[in-house]
């Protein structure tokens, strides 16, 4: 079998790995091992299946708070992606579906089916090689039949075909003889959050040696899914059908000794792919490229695309391995994550790993993502921007539900850009994501130079929300806008009156829509009045918006030395933690009611750390410093978000040790197999922190967003000897090392992609 | 036929009217034509049903805002309730079962069904006769066959045996001939705001002549219907069953001049009833007295328990047709709604006269209900707390739930005291509830003198709400305790911080559990013990209450000219209500997102005022009147508890001609035709507000709560010539008569009933 050698290849460096079968893990590592492409996404589930968690189980979910609730399916359940692919959940609003399975592959000897729980299973191992985005695995099958087997599966998703997948398995028989019934197929018992989204799945068998299932979404998309199978020695084989599960059924009968190996490929195409073309016609098309090229081509097509991917986001941390292997799993995730091809599309709150926050797009993709791909896939980075660009008629919408002018993002974004959040505090109150992506676009900007993206695109944001900010406000008795009724970053205090870090974000927003306008004006007066004719912009908007930013009330200046939260967080309750919250190894909110929660002073997350993180040239290190302290000790880091935000500052402050046990937070978030972290998927902004930590934080460069050339101010921790990453910036692309003693900058000859 | 008497008899002053017929209005008659007797309650639908509104329509109703919610049904919804028999809805948590209709009675003549939409209907008059309870309704049907008929109904649920209703039905055959087909009997197309709740329903003919639908809920309760029916004329009757109605079907041929009368009984019993006995055995006798003594003895019966009751309840109003009509109505329907003999209920919202609110009960019972029955019925008023006693176990595992020791009663309460409410703003933090009964049940005793009520009852409310209370509070840098996170009275605000009312009802409940447990220390060491050992009650637990008592923020003293409605109530926007509330015959609430209300000064319903009203010896007429001027133009009144406090309170301040708009707005919430007020069920804590507006406010009763003696200071309308009315006062029963002039109060020489 041709993986060989990469079996012998497991290098600790850039592969994570599952040593043992447990149920207890099973769907942790489902999350971990997800592989992707961009376009499709499947989570590490087993090929066979596991006993006793059915896919299919119907129940009504309801909306609840998605960071405290316990999950249905403990042991294993199935996610198959495509970003964009979404229908509408009675309770739940839009979510992205979860579609039919197409890994299937199911071994019965003598009746005995293969089963991870069941079999008598020797020598587990399976890993996922993060260099090529290969998912491995190996073990020995002794069946009560006295056929004992080596069993090897390798699959991929491939970055070079993005509608192919392949699948190999290989068979070794090591003693005794029995027949092998091998089926692979397309199973579409799957429901997404309980609820079945398929309308109708029709399967048939479209040309000799392929099957093929075709599902109807109730969000009116269709989805084929094509598959064929190959086998290393002959096998015949039928098409058959069980249930909702379609696949092909061959047999063989294998005595010691004997090696099989089956290849498998699968092509899906949809209905909202940017193709012309039958769906039949272009399925067909892709999984040809299977039978032509042959298996061993299309690996090394793929693999070279992740080569190429890793030279320009790699990072190399000399001396501390465990930071090595999570930074380039986050790195991976986010790459797999990212739908380079699609603007219609961004980055969902778990990466396409799971079926938690419904594959809705947060705040969490331009601040804790966008970072990243700025300097490491700039093309990448428009994009993200260029879904909020494209969903702006949905933010237009929102802000007419309640009644504004403008637009405002929604909480939890669909693929129109309107509201799914359920929640009404989320989706009423937390209106800071609006900025964000403002504050989001200029960082683009400021970190490539592409200024052309805010007359072509920006622009167009920027204005629409400035017109729903100067509606959002209300005037207070001294002639200063504020904001009321407010839920900051922090989601414990859900309706706060002017939160430092929205008023602040609103502010940059009014103030950059004003001063961009105000530029082109002056230096280009035809590129001035196109904005204004598309945008019907009027001196009386300019004139608004002008007013608000200067006047909008931020609850700081230079002489408060601890940051408030907001105007009113004083009057929230004093909390003694150490009563309350009695087992620190699980979340706060587990312990308090959310009533208590919510009027009392107990952080999800950082609020005003992450304020001051994203506007540090307004604080100085004393202000800074003291905040710290204020609010680390009541902060629980229920969210993934916070950890990373707490652990940059530290390092900003020289504190190695705080900066330190951050970092191993962020790190066990999705990798630490006691917490299960990824059951759910993968908390893909705490990848986009676990970088910031390591590029903002311990080499300390300063933010493209308030710096022009690359500046950095590096805070190594102790153990760590070298670390080494790209940068793109402003077009061109840098390389920095950084030892305990001395770092350097110098720039790569490569070239950007356009 | 016997109801010839009544038809003449049309007493402007007893009855409410409907002149014609009009699908648009249908739905508020049914509502405000409700019957009951306490036990069993069915709206005023007709006997026939209605075209195109079908019943048993499934559908998924989600949590959402009932105030502001458009109902399904527009035209029609059958109403068929038994307090206490309630089920689990999966959105709405638990709710009251609207069980199989038993009124059903369908005409066929030559294959025309009678219809009040489709059929050709003359002379239509329906109207309810207030002093019995009858509901009567006449019209002449002119078919297609050409029979022409006057029809006469008249029904009645019976006071005196409360598990029977009589139905009766005239046919005159005024020109034509033709075959009648007559189908009478009990419809299980029922659904509960879309949700089917019965797991079966089986229909029998248990003995001849006698027909059966019994009902399992999935609450368990087992409900048993049984219908026989009579004619005038000899009809052979035969059951018949049509998908879930079961029926008697009989046919008479009837020519110009021809008289028939149908005479329908039902019983209905449970297996939740207070009874011994198998249910067909229980049904049966029940049954058998409408047999046995015949329809004209049980009118008799049941007209005469009306007539007691209004002798006790009645109000007098000469000069004004109108408010004495409205009055009648609503006392009408809180005697109806009063479950007398049953302590383990109280009264819903919407009076067992609608599916709105899922008949669960609110603080609207001990404030705007309550003090009716103390003065009318105290027996009724004892058994309203009873009923919070009886679950006090429900109210201890809701504060379990939020993690405080004691009892916190339910902001939406089921009949075990646990919390139903689905939406958290409400349930999580309008806790005034827990108060209110401390507040309801002192009322009680000071009304009727009934100390023991305390000693074997009340204390245990109030210990166990007081060890509530002491954990709810936070303390504050000043020493003092606080009330954060709350929702008052007016339900726009959800998270206040001290609400005045909430603050001081807190204090009063537990300033009055001191004095109570302190008052029988000094007086009987051994009943004290007898507390002390029932309640564990604790020295600490008495420092505690006193403590928090003395200590709790009221935020507002004798030189708070305006009383704030809480600490930060001026923190929150001004709004232009002319811009915003584009048509004040709607609620305001249509016309701004929760959003923008959530952050606004704009009140659903009187805090304040409510909180000057219930503790009138607290303020000066200065502090009203400047409240009430401050308050009334930023209150909406979405509310139906809202309008009586500002006539109760502005008749206090002498302003007769707001009193007067308010007393207009009180009466039209459920009279109203062009609103349709009473579609989704009767507003019945309005209806007590009613009476509330013209005992405490025009008549100027001091409540009982702070004045041991009768008083009254009178502000009657300009056109009321007299008001008249009897009250219960500490055992006896009093007559007050006012006019303009002067008033007199006497006592009466009747008993109290036990």
């Amino acid at each position: 079998m041709n993986t060989g050698k990469q079996l012998l290849d497991i290098d600790e460096l850039w592969c994570i790995k599952e040593d043992r079968f447990s149920g207890e893990t099973t769907k942790h590592y489902e999350g971990l091992f997800t592989q992707g492409n961009g376009y499709m996404h499947v989570r590490g589930s087993f090929e066979e299946g596991l006993e006793g968690a059915a896919q299919d189980e119907e129940y009504l979910r309801m909306p609840a708070n998605v960071t405290l609730e316990k999950p249905r399916h403990p042991e294993s359940k199935w996610g198959t992606f495509i970003p964009g692919v979404v229908g509408k959940h009675p309770l739940l609003k839009e979510e992205i579906i979860n579609l039919p399975y197409f890994l299937s592959m199911n071994l019965v000897i003598a009746g005995e089916k293969l089963d991870m729980k069941l079999s008598n299973v020797k020598e587990y191992r399976r890993w996922l090689d993060l260099r090529n985005g290969c998912l491995y695995r190996t073990f020995i099958w002794e069946t009560k039949a006295g056929l004992s087997l080596r069993l090897t599966y390798m699959r991929f998703i491939s970055m070079s075909h993005e509608h192919l997948c392949l699948q190999q398995l290989g068979i070794e028989a090591l003693s005794g003889q029995g027949v092998v019934d091998i089926a692979c197929g397309i199973d579409a018992g799957v429901r997404t959050n309980g609820y079945n989204h398929f309308r109708e799945v029709l399967t048939a068998e479209p040309e000799t040696g392929c099957i093929s299932a075709e599902t109807l979404t109730d969000g009116g998309d269709r989805i084929l899914m094509l598959s064929s199978v190959k086998a290393s020695q002959n096998i015949l084989w039928s098409r058959q059908q069980k249930d909702q599960n379609v696949f092909f059924w061959g047999s063989k009968l294998l005595k010691a000794g004997d090696c099989l190996e089956v290849q498998k490929a699968v092509s899906v195409v949809t209905g909202r792919d940017n193709e012309a073309g039958e769906l039949l016609e272009r399925g067909l098309k892709y999984l040809r490229a299977f039978g032509a090229e042959g298996r061993e081509k299309l690996y090394e097509n793929h693999a070279k695309v992740w080569t190429e991917k890793w030279k320009y986001s790699d990072i190399k941390i000399t001396g501390d391995f465990e930071a090595q292997l999570a930074l380039r799993t986050s790195i991976y995730h986010l790459i797999r994550s990212n739908c380079e091809n699609d603007p219609r599309v961004a980055i969902c709150a778990k990466g396409y790993a799971g079926e938690a926050y419904f594959g809705r797009y947060f705040w969490d993709t331009e601040i804790n993502m966008l970072p990243f791909f700025i300097h490491s896939n700039p093309k990448a980075a428009r994009n993200l921007i260029m879904f909020r660009y494209n969903t702006l008629e949905g933010a237009r919408k929102n802000a007419g539900a309640y009644g504004y002018q403008g637009a405002r993002y929604a909480w939890e974004s669909s693929v129109s850009g309107e509201e799914q959040c359920p929640c009404w505090q989320y989706a009423d109150h937390e209106i800071h994501i609006t900025a964000d992506i403002v504050y989001a676009l200029c960082h683009y900007v400021n970190g490539t130079g592409d200024l052309e993206f805010i007359w072509n695109h920006g622009i167009d944001i920027m204005v629409e929300t400035a017109r729903y900010w100067v509606e959002r406000v209300d005037i207070n008795k001294n002639g200063y806008y504020e904001l009321l009724g407010v839920m900051g970053p922090d989601e414990y205090l859900p309706m706060t009156r002017n939160n430092a870090f929205t008023n602040r974000m609103v502010k940059f927003s009014l103030d950059k829509t004003v001063e961009y306008l105000e530029a082109v004006r002056k230096q280009d007066a035809n590129k001035y009045r196109d904005i204004e004719k598309r945008l019907a912009l009027t001196p009386e908007d300019m004139a608004r918006f002008k007013d608000v930013g200067e006047k909008l009330k931020i609850p700081f200046d230079a002489n408060t030395l601890i940051i408030p939260q907001s105007d009113d967080f004083q009057d929230y309750a004093d909390l003694d933690f150490d009563t309350i919250w009695k087992d620190r190894t699980r979340p706060f909110g587990h312990f308090i009611s959310q009533e208590r929660n919510y009027r009392s002073k107990a952080l999800k997350q950082a609020d005003v750390l992450q304020l001051i993180m994203l506007y540090p040239g307004d604080f100085t290190r004393e202000q800074l410093s003291a905040s710290y302290d204020y609010y680390e000790p009541i902060t629980t880091h229920d969210s993934s978000l916070s950890a990373s935000v707490y652990g940059i500052t530290a390092a900003w402050l020289g504190r190695l040790e705080e900066a330190g046990k951050f970092l191993k937070k962020v790190m066990e978030t999705d990798m630490s197999i006691e917490k299960k972290g990824a059951a759910e998927g993968i908390h893909i902004a705490n990848c986009g922190g676990l970088w910031q930590m390591i590029v903002y934080g311990f080499a300390g460069l300063k933010s493209a967003m308030w710096c022009s050339e690359i500046r950095l101010e590096p805070h190594l921790p102790e153990k760590w000897e070298k670390l080494e990453f790209t940068l793109a910036w402003h077009g061109k692309w840098y390389k920095a090392a950084i030892t305990q003693e001395k770092y350097e900058i110098f720039e790569m000859q490569d070239q950007l992609e356009a």
